[in-house]
């Protein structure tokens, strides 16, 4: 607890003076730092079953009077997410598209279809007006792409200097079909680990579009709304038990995730984890490892084995699952670990990056 | 249309650059240039019949499977809304409570009980993780009070100097009883105008803890969750038609939206209008008009006649409806006009501030 601090005007303080803990750039990262954030600032005051799952949204019931005293219970999926990508605009997208498929795959990875959207938006002062007509029709040709209405809107203006152009704040929901009973906790030994396609793409976008690079890709950001996607693969299978997309933090961060939920390991086969060419060299002369850069139209899937080639089909029948391969399966042990067999044969341990890799990036 | 700018290095450019127009302060200031921007901006590319009713919220229908083929339709009201609220605490609140309260009224003013918020946080690097505290404490507490329950949340963190310590984006929704139909566009001649307490409170509290009043009132921020105020008018009545907090902009921004989107005219007797003595001699010294000064634990309701008494008792039996008043009464002509009966006798027309009378009010 922090002790009183006297006022000490012109004097240079003869006592240490208590350390007042400050957010720092990692606690956004979704990484180790966000985690103990959220369980030690966000979960004991808001304390409840769906926050607490730990998965991309959260789960609620409702109640729809279908006659006069005749009730129907439902369930809904709900997520919300902040976007403050820097810069605004990338080759592939812009924080407007970001901001449309980030919600809709966030809602889409409970396994619910996206409906409905709002969208807030935080205006710096001197913002041109053609920049933002720029982004809202990007939102509007994500949304309509993704078939979601968006419904309410709010907007703020804050002055010069106290935001970064925009934000946008998007929060959407979908109903939740009896059937689907698909999270993090779902994972089991023997199950099969499938991603959509190539990962890194939209990470390595953005810091080229911030002239971080230093050299010339030709990466367009993934960043594509996943729904229809997920839509292919809930007809083909009743048995996909973990539906994630791999955003901060990259596919490590998404598997530990997964992993820890679950109580079970994974085993990855690195030779079989999709990486582009330009994002493979970006990373190597970054020193940057492809598994922890963000994507933004991936998703990553665990299955019964049984279902797995089905699921896999009529994922590549799909724009954004053509790419999809299996990466690895589900163990039992080591609880809680994401494990890779690289391509020399040895065994690693995939971890959670603690702080931040690349800020600002969603 | 914006023409081509050729680059003139180094030149004084020979012929005026095109203007290009750039957001203002005044955007966010809930009057005339609010609702420029949003009506050419936001509202052509998402055009859609929930969002282009313009009230505080949206209201969508959704399938719910009953039973295997059984499907019922139910309506759900939601609203989402972006705080930036400076500084962050003062007298009878601070941004959370503000963040909580906000969006639960919004969805109580379509006539719903909100049950499910979302929070997304933007956090400037460098801020108190005490001062997040206390933040997410006051937001518990408010929760509590309205009995809403925060079901998914989202954190990101900006660089210092790209925020102002934190913004909070809640997102709340709630089922909207099939009988239930009210929104800005019903008010009929006859109706009676009903104000829930007195104005200008919030605005007031919040100019006086940035130290910009030069003197010290008593006055507290009115910040309060009112659904509970509007669960009791709904139990007393069938006939209300038309519920809206008057937050930015204040009680005659908001009546001036409930006269246009109904098409009626409005008259309300000033000397029935509450405003505390401390909240009177503030804005005249500062030249204000609490008609402008900006609400959040208020409402406004326009009501059959025949049921003004039964409303206006149960309000004046709730924590937040003690000082329920009626201060006018809808007439058919000028339609879309507010008009005030002066103390002295006289009539004036009410009309909506253009721009920004107090920036980032909420």
């Amino acid at each position: 607890m922090d002790q009183e601090i006297p006022a000490l005007e012109g004097l240079v303080c003869p006592v240490p003076l208590p350390h007042r803990e400050q957010i720092l750039m990692g606690h956004g990262s979704g990484g180790k730092m966000s985690r103990d954030l959220i369980s030690r600032v966000f979960l004991p005051p808001f304390d409840n079953p769906s926050l607490g799952a730990g998965d991309d949204g959260g789960v609620v019931e409702v109640e729809i009077e279908a006659q006069p005293g005749e009730v129907v219970k439902g369930r809904l999926a709900i997520s919300t997410d902040s976007h403050v990508v820097w810069p605004l605009f990338f080759a592939g997208g812009d924080i407007g598209r970001l901001a449309i498929c980030g919600t809709v795959n966030d809602v889409s990875m409970m396994g619910a279809m996206p409906l409905y959207l709002t969208a807030g938006f935080i205006l710096e002062e001197g913002l041109e007006v053609s920049i933002l007509n720029q982004v809202v029709a990007s939102m509007q040709t994500a949304a309509a792409e993704a078939g979601v209405i968006i419904v309410s809107g709010d907007t703020k203006v804050v002055q010069k200097g106290k935001a970064d152009g925009l934000y946008i704040n998007t929060t959407g929901f979908g109903v939740l079909p009896p059937a689907v009973q698909i999270g993090g906790a779902h994972a089991r030994t023997g199950d099969v680990v499938i991603l959509s396609g190539t990962i890194g793409d939209h990470g390595i976008a953005v810091l080229e579009a911030r002239g971080e690079l230093g050299f010339e890709t030709q990466i367009s950001s993934d960043v594509a709304p996943l729904n229809h996607l997920v839509q292919a693969m809930l007809r083909a299978s009743q048995n996909l038990h973990v539906l994630r997309d791999p955003t901060r933090g990259g596919l490590a961060t998404t598997l530990n995730e997964i992993a820890q939920q679950s109580k079970t390991s994974i085993l990855l086969q690195e030779s079989r984890i999709p990486v582009k060419p330009a994002v493979a060299s970006a990373c190597e002369m970054l020193g940057f490892d492809p598994m922890y850069i963000a994507n933004e139209g991936k998703l990553v899937a665990v299955v019964s084995p049984e279902d797995s080639e089905k699921v896999l089909q009529a994922m590549r029948l799909t724009r954004y699952g053509e790419g999809a391969v299996i990466i690895g399966e589900v163990q039992a042990a080591p609880a809680g670990r994401v494990l890779m067999k690289t391509t020399l044969g040895s065994t690693r341990i995939v971890d959670i990056p603690s702080g931040e890799i690349l800020p600002r990036i969603c």
